[in-house]
């Protein structure tokens, strides 16, 4: 097998350096698009067999060094009791809004076996078909995330009705919180048991609160589930949208590898965290906009600045954007293993 | 008059410290949303006995140290050529975006005697109402900014067709911004002649980009405007929202206060700007959220570490929000005052 993003995930240097991309089974890929004019976002997710096929593209298609379980953060939440819909360009919408006791006790705990078997049946068909070619990352949303999410009812801009119940109604946050640190942990158990090598928390939207609130609002939760992973030989993965105000405290989660948007250079990172840290990113997603050469200093950037972590695994800072032509991700992965061989 | 305020934009240590609020008239007040029940928003903005009414509310409600011309960054824009529409709840609408050469031309530099005679004319009678009560702050939005809502059409989650342009068609958006710089220029000219004391420049998007290319693409053109400024006897803030990455850059714009979001820490910003440095901020606005004693104590902090800088002008870290009781709001103005006299 390609073990090079696990060693880095260990903290080894390697050479070349690992790449796989946020959302690279995504719409930027024709083959993708192919599948999705036939079936809505969660069939695809909840279906084993198409969401095994979309999530090998990446690999057959750029040649990335692993593979991640076709899902969404929110299925899980799902589960828990919420309305979950997706409606093109818009979001996710979930209801009802939890926003108060008793719209917290419409919420339960789940069983992933039961609950959620079209997740760990992809994983099972997904461990068969890569036949160790490359490691396989499963995934769930941070506990912050997903609250913010349930309590918004979907995205939001001020996020003003998460931070009035932290602020306002903190007993209610913190036993909403509680919940879904629970659910996370069996969720991510189970597709350990399934079989994924590494996992990865998304965070996507922590980066509002200051590095104050967020040490309390939303670190231990996180930490609590790092530590419950401990001794499961998975590597973890802590991904924290706009939360180059935060690494210090990220780099305190028990993550393995802390994943950096792009707006903070990794440079910067490593004079702020030490360098015996595992860095994963960054390059800004829109910049497979420009030309050939500029998209290849670019990346020679993010490789070099790599080198003064202790171990690095490049990504783009953010998804990949379903406006990139999928020659380009190939163009950048080719690159990414050239420039660092 | 209480010169509190131009004190500090010129870098002079003030007890008690000065305090504005982003959007202070706003929502949030029930004196406004009387007018706002009357009239649409563009109207407001358009009617200069109407605008003066709501600049002058925060000043008699609350008793903050400045006035800001009720108006909106994208006013110009509308002048500009474009259309410009508010839907409640969902931000600007502007159209058609700028996306081609031809778009590109559609746009005309503006006269603002001619084109924006209601803002100056606002200023006009605010000076006169103010009756030199407080100082009158003016402002624009800066290029970037406004380049990106005229790109988009609007606001946006990626920003996906701002980067495309700037990566991929660098000249039409470098041409993009030297309109914008020369309209923002002209503009705010103009209301310096009609009486404001101060200006803010607000860059609510440039914290989408990393410092390299904040540098290339949005820093020579705020730099430029505050250099026009030059001499005009009128002090310059430059406030980015999500810009902690950014403030070195920022810092080297000519502005004479720098505007922090909540994000970033004072101390944080002076440890990395020194201690030579004039902020403005940065009370996350969901503070007030939280239990009256919690309050005074985030304020406490806020003022502790605007201490270690030359000089300290409170504001929230954005807008005050609609949610927030004005009780509140004024119950932290007062705060302020008396925890910094």
């Amino acid at each position: 097998m390609n073990e090079a993003f696990l060693r880095a995930c260990r903290g080894e240097a390697t050479r070349p350096v690992p790449v796989w991309l946020m959302r690279q089974a995504g719409r930027y890929l024709p083959a993708y698009q192919e599948i999705r004019e036939k079936v809505d976002f969660l069939t695809l997710c909840k279906t084993p067999r198409l969401a095994v096929e979309v999530s090998l593209q990446p690999v057959d298609i750029l040649g990335v060094d692993a593979a991640i379980v076709f899902s969404d953060i929110l299925i899980p939440v799902e589960a828990m009791g919420m309305g979950l819909e997706f409606h093109e360009g818009e979001g996710p919408v979930l209801e009802p809004p939890i926003r108060t006791e008793r719209d917290l006790k419409g919420l339960h705990p789940i069983d992933p076996a039961l609950d959620l078997p079209f997740v760990l049946e992809t994983i099972r068909i997904l461990k068969k078909e890569l036949s160790n070619r490359v490691p396989l990352i499963g995934f769930s949303g941070a506990p912050f995330t997903l609250a913010a999410y349930m309590i918004e009812g979907g995205t939001s801009r001020s996020f003003v009705n998460t931070k009035r119940m932290m602020f306002g109604s903190p007993l209610l946050f913190f036993q909403l919180m509680e919940l879904i640190t629970d659910v996370t942990i069996s969720y991510l158990r189970a597709q350990i048991r399934a079989g994924v090598q590494a996992i990865q928390i998304f965070d996507t939207w922590a980066g509002i609160l200051t590095r104050e609130d967020y040490d309390v609002y939303a670190l231990p939760y996180v930490s609590r589930i790092f530590k419950a992973l401990e001794g499961s030989g998975v590597a973890g993965i802590y991904f924290v949208y706009n939360g180059g105000h935060l690494i210090e405290s990220m780099a305190r989660s028990g993550a393995d590898v802390i994943g950096l948007d792009w707006r903070i250079d990794i440079e910067t990172a490593v004079s702020r965290l030490g360098r015996d840290v595992t860095l994963q990113g960054n390059l800004d997603p829109c910049v497979l906009f420009l030309p050939e050469e500029e998209i290849k200093a670019r990346i020679d950037s993010v490789l070099r600045q790599g080198r003064k972590a202790r171990a690095h695994i490049f990504n783009l800072g953010h998804g990949i954007l379903p406006e990139i032509p999928y020659k380009k991700a190939k163009l950048m992965v080719d690159l990414i293993h050239e420039l660092s061989a």
